[in-house]
């Protein structure tokens, strides 16, 4: 990963606080684990609820997490004032998800100032063996947001 | 759309049954509410839980949706014996959601035996007044499934 | 398709000085057939030097056109100074491309002021006969455009 | 890169001989220097008839070469007697394209025996500064091709 400049020293401080209002995150069992500038990596334990009717995780889930840790990486970059917002993203199933822990990390790609292109992987581990199960890429649009 | 033929005559019921399987549909609270050879139909009443730091719906919640519907418009025109798993699905997020309920609605496009190419919407009801908030295209790939 | 207001009453001029600068799309043949606010459709005969290995429309003429009636149906609705370029695109492949004349059709779905969201559709004509190959969609970046 | 295994040993002649067949690839000029399993890059230099009204590179000049470098690397790895037919690209535009010579160099992410998830990159070099200006996702459909 190319090594990015943050615009805002508190961007960790500033995306803690906004884990708060991510309600579908926490409903889900999401937690983030590393933030730095340009990269977001976050971590959950897999039970029933995060699966689908062949037994493997949900492409909900696994869209979900990709959409969480691709938007915070981009949000890392971002001056004091500015947001950012999925414009689109494409995901690559590549495998089926079976496993006890699923993992997924956003990175920017490009930061720009009305976009920001963002790329992101998640994984399974099951018995200590981690595998890969999807690749994204998203268009992050920059926002105006006070908060 | 075009009108395609189920061949499975079992296709609804076929599919009321697997929802059970679905869990993390059942954790949203979405719920099918069409089903017609080629097209599915969703819906669930919004509350905090499917939303974001913003106030708007999680585009992990939009991703869910979409890929259940188009999953299971592809799924009515397989044969018995057959299943499908998204290979992509590629989301544009055209509006922020905000409103009392969303709407998914899943369509197939292009039929194959190996792959079946799939278009989905999603919308938002506030007041009375529907606004789409997502169009999204997927490659739903055949599989073997004896369930 | 929606009913587009241009901000700028000469863009349908404004687009034909521009295709002199089109280098490719003239190496290609490719000609403009309509330009409305919001939608762009062209069209070009198909010859050998159009095709791939197993003789069908290359995957690459079928993404151009794609690119250039999506981009220009994006420039109908920018005002005066300001231009776009292709930020993403993503084209489904549906059906093989094989017949006499390729027609693409570009449409905004949702102007921004920042991104503009694109559809595209490409069809072979064989015998009189109109078929889909392929669908698209596209994110279109609004620039500053002086020219 | 994975360090893939091609099944058919001829896998660089096989494809040397079905360039021949390649035209829009031949009316572009864009050759192959590199082809293993499982990875293909080529090259051209670039001139007028490669450009937008901007000056650029034509995007539809980035999606070709990306879908050809990814196609011939999924083929790569397919056996004796297969093909394969792009069923979905999608290609981030990082940057505008200013250079004397274009290298696109595409990737096999994960083989299958239906469908193989394949990546790309471009890049433009200008006074001897190598700059990448877009990445692509491709899904290839395998075919039987006797060919």
């Amino acid at each position: 990963m190319e090594n990015f400049q943050s615009k805002d020293p508190n961007f960790e401080t500033k995306i803690k606080q906004r884990l708060s209002g991510q309600h579908f995150m926490h409903l889900m069992g999401f937690d983030l684990i590393d933030i730095q500038a340009g990269l977001v990596k976050g971590e959950m334990m897999l039970s029933q609820k995060h699966l689908q009717q062949y037994g493997f995780v949900h492409g909900g889930v696994t869209a979900t997490i990709l959409d969480i840790t691709m938007g915070f990486a981009a949000y890392t970059l971002m001056p004091v004032g500015k947001g950012v917002v999925t414009a689109n993203i494409s995901i690559d199933y590549l495998n089926p998800g079976d496993g006890e822990k699923i993992i997924a990390i956003g990175e920017v790609e490009k930061p720009g100032s009305k976009m920001v292109f963002t790329t992101g992987r998640v994984f399974v581990e099951k018995n200590g063996i981690r595998k890969q199960i999807a690749t994204a890429r998203a268009v992050m649009a920059v926002i105006e947001a006070s908060q």
